[in-house]
């Protein structure tokens, strides 16, 4: 019998995943290019082409379709990527595009969206009807299932978890906007945090660990301090944790899904962390009827959640 | 040909409404009812027989079914209310109790989500495909639909858009989570800070409308008063429609519906006042893209919402 394999791509602002990937949610190959946006369009679309032909080079025939996670707001019926200012995009045709040129079936995406549906089939969301992913790292996005379905909003641009107000009088988000999740509890936030608490003399392990510089400072860096005992790292994980646990408090009440996911590169790195944190936060802050059944969850698929949820949309 | 009518009922913590409705949504005959809660399950569905068979009265022939509102978590599937705090009610088995006493098919569903059914169909949201009704008054409500469909929640707990932290350090709510909307812009929010204000010393016209009774003070009253130059009452509701703006543009985000509508008795009684405040917040916090093709409406079907709403489950 022949295999069913779809090649799936996440595109993201520095780099882009190209993979095979049979019905199991297996990948079978995988290959990673940089992005280099500031390029242009038809440089990055010609290395979009480069890692399709790359990794279908042993298995064309058996290739059913391209599915594409891309960055920003995604018009999934018409195949259009309307807006997503890392990528220096506006209202690119990027399925008809990828379509032309292979004639295969082609499916986009928003890269949330597409973890989402990666998480719910193949991770830790197995199994769920309802459930929301949120991704946590420069900054934090979701993507939300509703019935078994991806609910994208009227205009493709649902999902903005990170863009929830959860502190009124909060710092200012790089949207515009004062209080945002993201502008607490993203990876930038949590570094910034650190930084001016050292700049304001708290003492910390952290320093001998960057050589006194604070530019070197990451999340893995706090979480590694954390571990080790230090009180400053403890400290501002605990409260981007909280921060998270807000976030995800509402979520319950507002949607009530069966599981909330959490997963991106700060949770990789920190998730041991902030995971007990945010329990905490919700078992203190959401209503008993939405917490009740409501299981969180650390993602299961890493890195690949955005590979494996484009392969999805074939 | 015979006409298709449905019994809607929409039973409150204080009242019960029943009525006749033909299928234009239209309110043929109507009656209402004190609940007297306190009387217990048996007196209360006592009651809500008598309400039915005094408006079916001349129509049994053409009744095709009915269809009920309930406050609290509702089990749609099953037809028992599971939990309605303000009644007293734990697992009321009401679909099984009015189907076996009419042998007409019975429907039951959560009162804010009838009002964001009728909200849909026959009023503000018209036409949209996804909708938030938010229902402002002793406490803040909502009801989503998501591609024509409500959404309930896993555990039929959703929607419960007043219990969403906006404000990390905020006043503590009946839930006893703090900062949650509706401890910082439902009616008694609004009403406790103009006395607090009053009780500090602040100059305000409202004390003459109400003899000096700090205790008549209502939000309709703050609403005349700022219609009339009123500083306090106008900075006051001006702040509710601040928190509101902001928990509308976390909704705008989070889910990018097309239409949000805002009703319930502090929206009746000074919606002029915070609709343009609360559309101002929008503009302010949420993503031009959640923003770009919303819309933010009063709700036009008042009262009537819950017993149409109702209706339309038939």
């Amino acid at each position: 019998m022949e295999q069913k394999l779809v090649i799936g791509i996440d595109i993201g602002g520095t780099k882009i995943d190209a993979g095979i990937i049979d019905s199991s949610g297996k990948i079978l190959k995988k290959t990673r290019i940089y992005t280099k946006a500031h390029e242009g369009l038809d440089a990055v679309v010609q290395r979009i082409y480069d890692a399709i032909e790359l990794v279908a080079a042993d298995s064309k025939a058996s290739i059913r379709g391209i599915g594409i996670g891309a960055p920003g707001q995604v018009d999934v019926k018409n195949g259009i990527v309307i807006f997503a200012p890392n990528m220096g995009w506006k209202d690119v045709e990027l399925r008809r595009l990828i379509h032309e040129r292979y004639k295969l079936p082609v499916e986009i995406e928003n890269d949330a969206n597409c973890g989402a549906l990666a998480e719910a089939k193949f991770g830790a969301g197995s199994g769920a009807n309802s459930l929301i992913w949120i991704t946590v790292g420069t900054g934090i996005g979701g993507g939300i299932i509703i019935s078994g379905k991806l609910m994208q909003g009227a205009g493709f641009a649902g999902g903005e978890i990170g863009h929830m107000t959860i502190k009124e009088k909060g710092p200012v988000c790089g949207c515009g906007n004062k209080g945002c999740l993201e502008a607490l509890a993203a990876g930038p936030a949590i570094i910034h945090q650190i930084r001016d608490k050292i700049i304001a003399g708290t003492q910390t392990s952290i320093l001998k660990i960057v050589d006194d510089d604070l530019n070197k400072i990451t999340v893995e860096i706090a979480a590694k301090a954390a571990d080790m005992g230090d009180n400053l790292s403890h400290k501002e994980l605990n409260r981007a944790g909280k921060y998270l646990g807000i976030g995800v408090a509402n979520l319950a009440n507002i949607l009530n899904p069966e599981v909330i996911i959490l997963g991106g590169g700060v949770m990789e790195v920190a998730g041991h962390h902030l995971l007990k944190i945010i329990k905490n936060t919700v078992q203190n802050r959401a209503l008993s009827q939405a917490r009740a059944n409501l299981r969180i969850e650390l993602a299961r698929l890493g890195n690949d959640a955005g590979l494996i949820g484009a392969s999805l949309l074939i």
